[in-house]
């Protein structure tokens, strides 16, 4: 049999993203616009400056070279991301522009518009997790526009049904992203998943990489759950940040006695240890506009780690032997679980923080309901990209060449090389 | 034949360098000072430190491990980096402080005059990109000393006889840069680069490398252009600050896009992605004081990742063939033609924004000039540059160590082991 | 004979982790608060938070990758760095507050404590470089509790007994660290580094790896320096900055010189570069409070960067033939000899800008005094934990086992793959 080479591109994805791209580019003509001869505060500006910088760190990098993994796919990790986020960030400033092009005719581009479409990307980023090596660029963009726009969505159905606060909507990307990943992964099952893929594991090099995309993810994230939350009262923001190191502490030390402790052998799982230490701030994060104490923080970054490792050490292969849904990074585990941990921990300290009964049954209702809508639509949504990647028009690429740079990367000095 | 070695370093490279240091030491000990006792604007402060950071990030980080593509060569581009930062750093503070020192006596060491140092640095490195893994520590110095007071001078000329602001003359430091190294680099052509040099290869690992040092210019571009944005009007940093972030998007699609598409078999190449996603942040950088809505910038960011890259796949391999002038990094095409495209791009805006025609024409004669002072000093600067390395007191390395760091670095428990 | 096996873990560190984790929640639950509805000024928080960043960063990633150098122990050097730095920075909160429960009850939690709290951090990791690779997780911990709790008495004794600063007591870290570990691995010298030990080396990648810790810690050493400088008078603060990272540039230029002057065939070596470039970086920190001028600071890194790189080429082997102290990354010569150099050169300054003798006297004295104390009791900090240590119950790694990720880790992919 003749080797089988994975499909040309070049047909689909160049007019793809010059199309996208060139859109993008009249669509910004048009309706959007910097301010100007405005007076900005000099020390918003000095804040926000710093955690956009932080956030842009975490969304490129981190994310980037947490994806870096795959023995064989690190250029696909680092580079797709750049590519998803950047497709991302600018679709998400126009969908949230929305309603200020609605009612002003212009979209304001500024540092938090930027944070906000960031944040975004962020959860599209939590979608192609669980995807990752299963598919070809295509399928990543289209993929990223309608994750954006679901995630977007659901953001606005919140605000407008339940007057959700921003912040609370937009924590919610951990739970959306990684059900919406989820649901595609199952869609989109192979059957070469059904024995583990032959090129998906990693080794000393690659999983130094990754580990240094979990470090800025670490590092950073205090800024990342810190940045939207009201800075009127700064010492709200202090909280935050301090909340969200500790959590994040307790959930390094957390992960590595439940890593030793569950393994036969007694030994640490680097993959777990990048996944789990990070749950932490996945939990603390959903559940940031009730947390009060460091102590509250902490316990909810012990439980999320917790779950985390255990879900990250059995839940993983059940899913796939019982459900036929492989998830390669594994983002149940790593921002399901602690996302609705976070959500149950946040229901928990309002109720205990509320005053009378009303109150708190009012708020547990609402609670309860967005979480239900944004399941809901994340699930539909995945269920509807599924089912538009399905059409082999896309030209998926073959069982052989998952998780293989090769099929999309021209190596021409190591041709030379071997 | 017998084996050839490297030609031992150490009676020519520790004598200059120490001699270098103890001088810098003498002139910073009668000429320079910090200021004391005097009231700094807290919020100046925490901005410019952070926008130094940045910057500092860039030129040591960014720089040093963009460099690390080559297979063989990652300790010597990661390494020589920072020598030759570190050295045009503190000879740039000398440079540009000469005339603060003529009226005053002494120069003042703060942040703006490390930032302002760094930017002539980072003007070294980029010619150092053309000649890349051909040249030995001595020879960068040289460079590195001479391209730097290239480089102040045309900025002194430019203020001086075309009134042109500080962040203009600065920004031209990519094409003063790129046209330096490229003089430099076809004066110092080598028999070895007629077929391509056995060891320019990058492999997974080092493209990896390579890949993080771009992700840190891609993500701190933004503070880099805006740094020297007057910081009066703060409106027009925060506009710098988006545009330039618009612009490197753009240029991250448009430079994937361009590289499918160019190649035979539809593949993206990683060394393109890598150094065209930066064209954006270069152009918008030259015509930044021209920049006003995000649509512009992104023009340009599209326009400038069409040239770079269509630069890198056809244009290198013809200079090399048809000029003999081997340029490693590819700077033509990185910094050369995406700076011209920033110089064009701020004629035009420029010219449009222009109430009458003589305003307009007077622009043009000065910015043409400009241009014009710049290319012919950084060429010639080059040229004198290139002769005096044409000299064998400074012990070049021989065509096959070319692009290995076995000719500089000890490998002590390397040979052990193998 | 059988192969070895590394003794499992499972039945001694998960406990230990567990209730280390348990035990700090309860106490952080009973005795600690955030801030709240207090006016944070805006300015402060913005400084604070960016250079906490900074400090996080060299804490977690600086010394976590320049642990990686390596060949065999990337993942132990980058895994239990973090592992340390969170022990050590929850243990440091506690103990640094306990002045604060006495007085107040509680004890507060916001980023001037955090960052102070890594600091000591920082110092159980400059002990850990002297035993990298030498022990196992649960030797880590223990040394970790002991020597953050011997550097906090230390600080408390120099501030009640002699009164010294905050800044000044911080910065033995330096000397606290490398002593603290001197002693330690002379206390638990094996037999195994008579020869030395086979997996102790470098390669081209671990190098890199390695290298990209060193510039994290290079380009935010400013901000270390400078985050406990007073801030009430700003231009301090800016000098602090600037005097650091002119040190650091001269430190880099004569850690190459010196590198290459004492090698036999005038190459350089990279662990020599990297290690003492950071020590002019070392050497103004313990000095900071009496360099005034940018010269001083340079003439500290330059001498700074000469000991410490003589001290690598020659005294590391020296060390470990005659006193049979096998000290892994030369914290001696990196940190040791650097600070002791600062110490040095900060009485000398202070004794020179004093203006009679009976002060210069009595900072002599008061200054000679802090020394002896901070060494005597890291020497004996040191010597109770290496006796502690020899108990067998821990587990300590075979001979055989040193240095190799294979007795901590799981590798289950590569083992497939092989």
């Amino acid at each position: 049999m003749a080797p089988l080479y994975a499909p040309s591109l070049r047909s689909r994805l160049a007019p793809l993203l010059l199309f996208l791209q060139i859109g993008f580019i009249v669509i910004y003509a048009f309706y959007t616009e910097t301010e100007s001869h405005v007076k900005v505060d000099r020390i918003t500006f000095s804040n926000l400056y710093t955690e956009f910088q932080d956030v842009n760190v975490m969304v490129v990098l981190g994310f980037g070279f947490l994806c870096t993994f795959l023995v064989r796919y690190g250029f696909s990790g680092s580079g797709f991301n750049l590519l998803v986020a950047v497709i991302a960030t600018q679709w998400g400033i126009i969908l949230n522009g929305i309603e200020s092009w609605y009612y002003r005719g212009k979209i304001r581009i500024d540092f938090k518009s930027l944070v906000v479409a960031e944040m975004c990307a962020a959860s599209a980023l939590i979608a192609m997790g669980a995807m990752l090596g299963k598919t070809n660029p295509i399928h990543l963009i289209i993929i990223t526009l309608l994750e954006v726009s679901g995630f977007v969505l659901n953001q606005w159905l919140l605000q407008t049904l339940l007057k959700v606060q921003l912040l609370n909507c937009i924590m919610l990307l951990h739970i959306f992203g990684a059900f919406f990943g989820l649901m595609l992964t199952w869609i989109l099952h192979r059957n070469g998943s059904k024995q583990q893929f032959e090129k998906e594991k990693f080794d000393s090099r690659s999983g130094l990489f990754s580990m240094l995309g979990t470090l800025f993810l670490w590092m950073f994230w205090p800024s990342f759950n810190s940045v939207l939350v009201d800075d009127h009262s700064l010492w709200k923001k202090v909280g935050a940040v301090c909340s969200t190191y500790l959590a994040l502490a307790v959930s390094a030390v957390t992960a590595a006695a439940v890593s030793v402790l569950s393994s036969p052998k007694g030994k640490f799982n680097l993959i777990h240890m990048q996944s789990c230490i990070l749950a932490g701030g996945v939990a603390v994060g959903v559940s940031m506009s009730a947390v009060h104490q460091p102590w509250e923080a902490m316990t909810i970054g012990f439980s999320a780690a917790v779950v985390s490792t255990i879900g990250f050490r059995y839940l993983k292969i059940h899913m796939q032997l019982a459900f036929q849904c492989h998830d390669t990074c594994a983002v149940l585990s790593t921002h399901g679980l602690p996302g609705l941990l976070g959500w149950l921990a946040q229901l928990f300290l309002q109720i205990r923080d509320s005053d009378d009964h009303t109150v708190a049954i009012r708020f547990a209702v609402y609670h309860i309901s967005a979480l239900l809508i944004t399941i809901a639509l994340s699930l539909s949504m995945g269920i509807i990209t599924g089912l538009l990647l399905k059409w082999n028009f896309w030209r998926p690429p073959q069982d052989k060449k998952c998780f293989d740079d090769q099929a999309f990367w021209e190596f021409p000095h190591l041709a030379v090389r071997k």
